[in-house]
């Protein structure tokens, strides 16, 4: 089958074999999938990863079904997957990042218990945005957001503009602060409040969301926190940064950590059309000119290409 | 009046004025007072404070009600206040450590509202625990920990040993670490299963409780933490730690900030006799052999050494 296959160089498989789907897993035909930052940085050395790039995908079983499928295969029968943690399972495998082949492929398999059925109000494209809207939907899932919170999302990235949607639906008061006007047009777009000058705005915020992808969103995070407030960690970037602890332990700080979230929610999202993800679309490729995607995806300021592997009309 | 003051270097001062009440505000005759480690890292720079030393106090009104009392003198009036965050108020001043005189010497002021009468069933000597003691009643204020947690308190000085014993008591299943076996004794005489050698755990603990005072007990803490578990931060040492963010976000992991605590719950645990502090007690000494007192409070493993301005028989 065609695949994208990262094993220190990214390549075009034309041959690469199909998967087979072991006991309890099911086979998935994939119709579309995306290119997420992870994929980028697992090409520039993250994580150590070799195989099949992707994580963010729709596809079809063999009867036809579309589903979407939460990306951390666990063992289901661990103490930490018994507790209702399955995406930190200790011998989980992660699709497309830890030691199982991903989606930009014609195939792939996952646990039949990590596959959702896509309601047909989802259209193909937009069910991409499943995986990451899910990870926004973590942040919601993992802190009590207030409706009479103040709340600022730091980074206009693709999952900063869907972090800031999700949020917004809280009805708490909500700032997005970004880089790039022409991206934070698509939040003021559905009534978010947004700036690029941080230093306009007072502080005191009870939540500050960081999706900014590097160092300095954390320390504009610490700014602008009011103190017993939470600072929610969305960036995994590289390396480690030099933090003072005497004053989050003055300041009472709560810094929350928060990876991948929950599929349901945010399929009920899409389907009720409550988050734009269509202004989050850039461009789309048949897989056949994946490195070009690549290309494409990499450019500063680039939002979501897509690879098709086959149209269903969805 | 006697004073222990700091100017830079530690005195005895003989003739320090006295302090006037201003509106709003109560003198207390102070009974007896307590050196923190606070103090001691106030007299290597800390903060930069100067002025009469001391936070930790148990003292009597004019008509003879024996108070303590709560540090933070907030402005009671600001957003900060008014939402209940009266510790953090941005205009508070705090006994002994920020723009306001301390409780070692013979009077100090704080707002009246800072003060609570000292049940008759609390000697001198234990009330001057309640500060520490709800420093450590902070941890269960800001965090949930539930009776079926694995805790860990990582740390076996003053602070260490109020939170383990604060713990013990939500019946959560609790060991405390440490490096001095004579003081972790203290805890194993109330049930509290107790280790110097902390390879010799196995990890996964829900709540880590960092009160080791040095860097590596962050980094122990991290270690012993499972996915999404809590790590509290009550240690508040100097300087900056290199932290990797990634890992923060890939697990999941909560750090919480926790300062000082409320002061009615301390003082019912003490009435209740719920927690022993005669074990913490090292010394005393009378205010004019204050010096002397810090030059043992300085010594390594040295627990709480205690000023006495004057003797009320309790």
């Amino acid at each position: 089958m065609h695949a994208l296959v990262f094993d220190g160089q990214l390549k075009l498989a034309r041959d690469y074999p199909a998967p087979r789907a072991p006991a309890g897993e099911a086979r998935v035909r994939v119709l579309r999938a995306g290119i997420c930052n992870t994929d980028i940085e697992i090409i520039r050395g993250y994580l150590g990863f070799r195989g099949v790039l992707g994580h963010e995908f729709v596809g079809a079983l063999d009867d036809g079904t579309r589903v979407v499928g939460e990306i951390n295969a666990s063992d289901a029968t661990c103490p930490t997957c018994l507790r209702g943690d399955e995406t930190h399972c200790p011998n989980r495998t992660t699709l497309g990042i830890v030691n199982r082949d991903g989606a930009l492929a014609e195939f792939l398999v996952l646990p039949t218990r990590n596959l959702q059925r896509v309601p047909d109000a989802v259209s193909d494209a937009h069910a991409v945005f499943v995986e990451p809207l899910a990870a926004a939907c973590e942040i919601t899932e993992r802190v009590h957001i207030r409706p009479t919170d103040r709340v600022a999302v730091i980074g206009d990235g693709k999952l900063g503009l869907l972090c800031a949607q999700v949020l917004h639906l809280t009805g708490c008061d909500l700032i997005a602060i970004g880089r790039h006007a022409n991206k934070l047009a698509i939040l003021a777009r559905r009534g978010i409040a947004t700036t690029t000058d941080p230093d306009s705005i007072r502080g005191a915020f009870d939540v500050v969301v960081d999706c900014a992808g590097h160092a300095s969103g954390f320390e504009l995070a610490r700014k602008l926190l009011r103190p017993r407030g939470t600072l929610v960690l969305k960036s995994t970037f590289h390396g480690a940064q030099a933090m003072p602890f005497a004053p989050i332990v003055i300041d009472e700080i709560a810094i929350v950590g928060s990876r991948c979230g929950p599929f349901a929610p945010a399929l009920r999202l899409l389907e009720k059309k409550l988050v734009d993800v269509d202004a989050l679309m850039d461009s789309e490729f048949p897989i056949t000119r994946g490195i070009e995607a690549f290309e494409r995806a990499v450019q500063p300021g680039v939002l979501k290409v897509q690879i098709v592997m086959e149209e269903t009309g969805k």
